[in-house]
């Protein structure tokens, strides 16, 4: 697992979020705990599961203290050799560093960018990504950069997954978002990207996976539509869930009806997932997600 | 369709509910209205669709009148004719004769028979039938025949499906409700009961179909499960949908607690289905069902 | 009731809106059937309400027709006198010429720019007016006209106000959006924008009246949070109740918070009630709603 | 606090529910921990909270052991005594012996009776008293006891409340359950149930306190209606809310509508709210209650 530099202006006394998981086993949270308080820390928050699937065990906790990073890594570093942990030590509210990638359709765009703004997502977008140039006004007045390549075969496919990952360098990207993206990412993009990118599926999966959802529902008759944000994977609409919405509908609703009614569920479906994602809410559990609300 | 045989006692102004199908033409409506004006009716209610699916225009209206059922059908003879209407007339709040079949799972027939004793469910169920004796006292609590026969082999099962074809016959059935009866019935029998039979998934169709969908749905890690009421046809867990729900659940559900979460949601479900039916607010066009709520 | 002024530009055949309202008595349907029939005109939709609570009748129908709109009034003018028709006849997709009033906060202003220019909201936004500056950019970007004016004392609220009623006059306004305005209207005003002006109110009335309802909903400590979209009246927050959402919420959340939640069931309830509003489907009953969905 | 006494049949390990509060401070976490793993504990479960408008921590955990309650209770004796806890120790599932109170409505006592014969509600009843004998079958199908009381004035309201303070002694009732019964309870009787009461109100308060909610939420012409479940305190409808729901309705239903498709939410708003305090997850912070589901 990968180590976050937080920013170096260290305040009198920060507030740090650590999330973990192990093999299960007793004496974890009494072993934990200890190490905060050694570092002087107060626990603010704390959550944990254990997976009757797995045998693993789930933690995330917000701590407030005034030693240093180093000091509170110190203190864990025992933890984390005897119980064998994954971790992860951040700061509480940093922004994550955001890649959203695009294609014509502007909604979830439209509100990941109104909300960034407003200072209700934490994350920070450097960079959109489009396969067409139609969004790049939207990221213009928020004053986010825009670059859009066409995607048109498999050449011009590689080439702009090459310039996806590079992004992804320059910027330190944190979090790959698929905002309507509408194109499927290549297996080796997938694994490079693995529990970073999240995608917005327009349907409750797993029902109505793959291409136009909304037909697929009106077809069938369903009496809610829904909206899926899940881990992006090489298997297509299969990635682990992260967060679903539906809403109701009727029998007079047409497809583009659908669509139009579907598309708030959308939007708050991946910006919920984009949230969590961002404040370290969101932990693997095999195929399942464990969310920390 | 079946003309129903209200009860004799004409009051002085009595309420009917009238649906009726075509193909779309128009005229439709100032027809029926007119027939109504002329049988001295009143609307009082009325709900209409076309379906740009199929072609058909669908048309339920309520009426008040002093005229007596032959008056406002002969009154609406000539309509009938011209359009091709298929049609169906009864009287407002009757309640609709119908057959229950369960297995051991009590909480669909608990709701069903606590709300039809309380009024609150325009049905009339004179017996129950399960492939399990075990629901037998809860029938007898509320005052409803049950009849239990186990189903262990083909020979047993075409037995019982026989019993369901001679209650329906014996009682003038209307409507058969399968409350979690959780056996597959022939397709013989789904044939004969076409139209008239509604099956309670406990699942967001098309989601989970088949056994175990709380095991599925567990599986799969959704953040939403539901229950699906849909007419029973012999593709499974493929008839035209009545109804759908869903309610919230978390990663520390198992799926015994999926379970009884949404035993909830079957009951209402299916309920909502059985008063729609009853209240002839359901139609059929194609593969899916208008609901005139 | 204003009779509205079409697009002069007549097609083969059009698609018309016609709501109206009555005292309830017999044959109401069969007459205005019949004047459309007569008018070449077919029913494509349908609702009707009769309400026990006024004795009104009311009645919302689309119809499509090769006459011209003169000849269709021409065929429903004796219905009208004879049954003393409130009534109303529109184009169906006419977008309503809309004014927005507006403070400091821009999801709901932001939620209704996006939508109508994905051409999602049947409105057209001729101006937008706010007693602060802060949103202007954000009109400028969806290309809408701009004013602010300070709010400061009765002088410059009654300036507001009047540059509200010369707006109005101005751009032929016919629905006035109170996108989170924050100011209590004047009940000269509210009389003269009485069934056009519909306002956003962030509790689920009639809970939290009044400043501040988010913090009212913290200190009750709710479990469910709301909003009230309703015609504006000079009772304040006791308009007639178009439409409401709730959104789940736990003991966690601080009052900053719950409003960040509450923004999102904001902005669909006012989305919603401004569709319906603009697509004539709201109909006054008394101090009730009807909604004909 | 009161000491619940557990059954004795201690068995190799027991699982153990052990909620507390106290001012916030910090240690308490790792404190309370080391308790739990010098009694050979191993933590299952766990939830906190530190409250900005009172100033307390709670924290809620479950945890296994071999160790008897006495050791368990040893261990943590220098902890309470450190941090001046308030606290309570339980068997995880033990069943809380409740008392009902009922009038003439069945539906909420028909779900209890249901769900706690199928193992769903974590409770035992021994005892419904009603102020009307109409629902002593529905008891008697479910093998509770039943008593009636008829209430008529002063008196036979003081002779009913000294019989709910006997049957609390009688049968050590842990919680007390209104459900709707429709009578206000004396201040006196309020005060020795603190904490120990809950009633079902039908409606979302703060909306609609008093007689009648649903007729008044017909008259508001609200787009939702609700259900609340509170804590009884003598302030009528203001005691601190557990859970909520509400379910959709249209300018159609009459109150008498409302009733019934609001007898749903009450019945599982209801029943969640007793399901949580049956299992110790409802804690008092003020005049708010933290949930931890």
């Amino acid at each position: 697992m990968t180590l976050l530099e937080p920013n170096r202006d260290e305040m009198a006394s920060q507030h740090w979020v650590l999330s973990l998981s192990c093999q299960d086993q007793p004496g974890i949270v009494h072993a934990v705990s200890g190490a905060i308080v050694s570092a002087r820390g107060n626990i603010t928050e704390s959550q944990q599961f254990s997976s009757a699937d797995t045998g693993r065990f789930f933690l995330r906790l917000q701590l407030q203290t005034d030693a240093a990073r180093e000091e509170v890594l110190a203190a864990l570093q025992p933890v984390i050799a005897r119980f064998g942990l994954s971790w992860q030590l951040d700061q509480v509210g940093r922004r994550k560093r955001t890649l959203v990638l695009v294609s014509t359709a502007g909604h979830c765009l439209n509100d990941l960018l109104f909300r960034q703004r407003s200072g209700q997502l934490p994350v920070e977008i450097p960079l959109v990504l489009g396969n067409h140039a139609v969004l790049g006004d939207l990221a213009a007045f928020y004053g986010v950069a825009f670059e859009s390549r066409r995607i048109t075969d498999a050449d011009s496919r590689t080439d702009f997954e090459r310039r996806v990952l590079e992004a992804v360098d320059e910027h330190d990207i944190e979090l790959v978002v698929l905002a309507r993206y509408m194109q499927i990412l290549s297996p080796e993009l997938c694994e490079k990207l693995r529990g970073r990118a999240v995608n917005i599926h327009h349907s409750f999966l797993p029902g109505f996976k793959g291409a136009n959802p909304y037909k697929q529902a009106h077809a069938r008759g369903v009496k809610l539509i829904g909206a899926t944000a899940h881990f992006v994977t090489s298997d297509l609409d299969e990635g682990p869930i992260i967060e679903q919405n539906v809403v109701r509908v009727d029998h007079a609703a047409t497809p583009a009806e659908l669509m139009s009614i579907g598309q708030d569920e959308e939007c708050r479906t991946l910006r919920q997932a984009v949230t969590w994602l961002a404040e370290d809410r969101v932990l693997l559990d095999g195929a399942r997600t464990i969310i920390f609300r």
